[in-house]
């Protein structure tokens, strides 16, 4: 390193990565002062390492694009293992709701950073976040120096006063991201579901994420009681009512997808949504199917990959959850070579980034430089005939070595500045919350 | 450290593990020289530390017992991701096979090397294995410092002078290990399947495992091609027909299990087989259909889980495959309930540790001190409610410290001895041996 060790996670800086793989080959990644990559060449490059600030020897990892998880609630990681193993409304209504009333902005922010490094471990450099008080899930997002798109969860049940805190909630965080004033971090609206939220409140929020240009972030499918719930309610199914409210353009993040039909997957393949796979949390909870990933691919959606939130995961490791993606499609639908693993790097990489707009997901001249390095000094990567391969089926987050989002290095061999202070922090923030939910009942 | 670093990986010292969480309290646990759990206890206890010759701080982690992986094919670590993403048929005859006809003893011994490096890291402490040149096999894992059992892949599609080549070859395994005279290692016989080995195949093995007392390792019903085969064929079964073989015994271990119907869980329970569960596996070459892991365990089978062979899976951690079980049972079987946190918990631990004849897999006096340091200082295992649930569904190998297999540490603090040099052997021996099928055709 061309200074001392703490001065490379701060920003600003030209980075110089050499001595790592891209695309089978080794060579080079200059990255400069705006955190844009400049050139990928073979070698070393002479030229380019003395204008860099900081080199970094990748040691020979592979240097691959950020990583990016389309569907958390990343302040769950507070309730991590806190309720398992139970049946799904008994879980929400006895275990993860009462809690969740008590939650404070504080809890957020800790469980907020807490996600952060977990996602941070795996290579994740963005990730598309719903929950509550976002303005501290923001404060949390712009220290880490991570990427994220954040919304409110908007629920209304139909109930007109709970719509306009609702709208308001929106409307406050917009303006706060706004003056925020990063381009790290964007907002989005937040209808939770069609089944908690009345066509008014769909449509309101696809009129704001129409007229300020915003992604809409949302649950679509998930169980296959919301799709009959929906018919009996509406006479369509949620895909439809969707497009009724406007819900479904190229800004719309729709989670889970599972129970989506043949008609549906062709309605959001031709608006340009793009859809979440949440596998890990869709087997956990017995949705009973799998997202119809080739449908939806076949129809022109771009699919993405989530984590969902710990309470139903119960990690944030994106690199377990592609392989449960990879292995889920091909047990599912019955077939040993749907979702080959080209195929899922794409979902965290390519077609992640852009469904959060946050370039290409590609290590590319002019892309800005979220980049990962993998190590190949570990078993998960020996050999090495594949590194696609063996990132989606062989490789944890313990072969992610050091993570750059927009040029700044926040992860460096291992190391990620505070995390024993997080670490202390979100436990007794869980704790506590815990201890304030059973002195209330 | 009571003496200096590298001494810790010898053997047949007393040890202390200090400052680590047992069965939910602090406490510390004591070693003896023969590498049997003396005593455990609450807090450091100060007597027993001055007896001991080396004192491991485990700085907060849990202990639990280490994890047994009762299927695998170690040395296809050197195929980890040569091929992917075909159909099975394909993938085995244009790929794995031709591969497999230029394995070298030498190639089996450094593959297995590398593949104990993988199952230490997750914590994996005794495996089960079936492939060729188990001498080689029995060799690296005796290196290793880990506990196996090892068979040779017995099969002979019904011929007879094939036949008699495997059962020299069981016999010869036999004489080898005993040999050996290695309290971690044990022999067994392999029949492959019911589908690749005839009735005197099958029988021959029962008979040489009954009268040698080891046990019977066998690929049982992973695809309904070939239950539908053994019907055809046999007018029966496969379970039906390896009790007749003699084969159903509390000395067999039956990896897969997919096709399963009641009536065959009701004949493995009767005889208290024991059942290894190979969850990604089965998910990547769509096996279609999930072990019926409940019906198993109530007709009292011993199930246990495996990684199968890196080709399949593609890593042999046994820390991913345990959420990869608790998950796919889930899924598959419609249930949120099934295969709660602890129930997978014992699959990797007593049941294992049972299938396979070495100790109780508990933390308790006089058991093989089989021990593994799960980290807590990490986001996985924050925060910490509930240890068992994180270490199922949260925590991967990066959580992994310190291992200790038989008293003796094989693994301290992330530091498994010679590693680099495996690594590099094994990646050597993988490229010779495409390279020497890609001369040869």
């Amino acid at each position: 390193m061309a200074t001392d060790d703490m001065d490379i996670f701060s920003s600003g800086n030209s980075v110089l990565l050499v001595n790592v793989i891209i695309n089978g080959k080794k060579g080079s990644i200059y990255i400069d002062e705006s955190g844009k990559i400049g050139d990928t060449c073979e070698g070393t490059n002479a030229g380019l390492k003395s204008e860099a600030e900081f080199i970094v020897d990748g040691n020979g990892a592979i240097a691959t694009p950020g990583f990016t998880n389309t569907h958390t609630h990343a302040a769950m990681s507070l309730l991590r293992g806190n309720a398992d193993d139970m049946h799904l409304q008994q879980w929400l209504s006895e275990k993860i709701w009462p809690l969740e009333a008590h939650l404070t902005g504080e809890d957020v922010y800790w469980g907020t950073k807490l996600a952060c490094l977990e996602m941070i471990r795996s290579g994740t450099t963005a990730f598309n976040d719903m929950y509550f008080f976002m303005d501290q899930a923001a404060k949390a997002v712009k220290e880490t120096g991570m990427k994220a798109v954040l919304c409110h969860g908007f629920i209304d049940f139909g109930d007109e006063e709970k719509r306009e805190s609702e709208i308001k909630a929106t409307e406050a965080l917009y303006t706060h991201v706004k003056e925020m004033n990063s381009p790290r971090i964007k907002m989005a609206t937040g209808p939770h579901a069609p089944y908690t939220v009345s066509k008014e409140g769909l449509s309101w929020c696809a009129e704001f994420s129409k007229e300020n240009d915003v992604h809409l972030h949302i649950h679509l499918s998930e169980t296959e009681a919301e799709v009959k719930g929906c018919i009996e309610q509406h006479g369509m199914k949620p895909a439809k009512l969707l497009e009724e409210c406007g819900c479904l353009t190229d800004r719309t993040i729709a989670a889970h997808c599972c129970w989506l039909d043949d008609a549906e997957c062709e309605l959001l393949g031709r608006y340009g949504v793009s859809a979440s796979h949440n596998p890990a949390s869709n087997m956990k909870l017995a949705t009973g199917r799998a997202m119809p990933f080739q449908q939806l691919r076949d129809a022109g959606a771009n699919v993405t990959l989530g984590t969902d939130g710990c309470s139903s995961n119960n990690n944030l490791d994106i690199l377990e959850e592609v392989k449960f993606a990879a292995l889920l499609q091909k047990f599912f639908w019955k077939s040993d070579t749907v979702l080959p693993a080209n195929e899922a790097f794409d979902m965290i990489t390519s077609a992640g980034a852009n469904a959060l707009g946050f370039g290409s997901g590609k290590i590319e001249e002019g892309a800005p430089a979220d980049i990962v390095l993998i190590r190949t000094d570990v078993p998960c990567n020996t050999p090495l005939y594949n590194p696609v391969s063996n990132i989606i089926y062989s490789c944890s987050s313990n072969a992610v070595d050091t993570v750059l989002c927009d040029g700044r290095v926040i992860m460096h061999e291992g190391i990620i500045p505070g995390e024993e202070e997080i670490l202390k922090k979100a436990s007794e923030t869980a704790f506590d919350l815990v201890k304030r939910k059973e002195e209330t009942g």
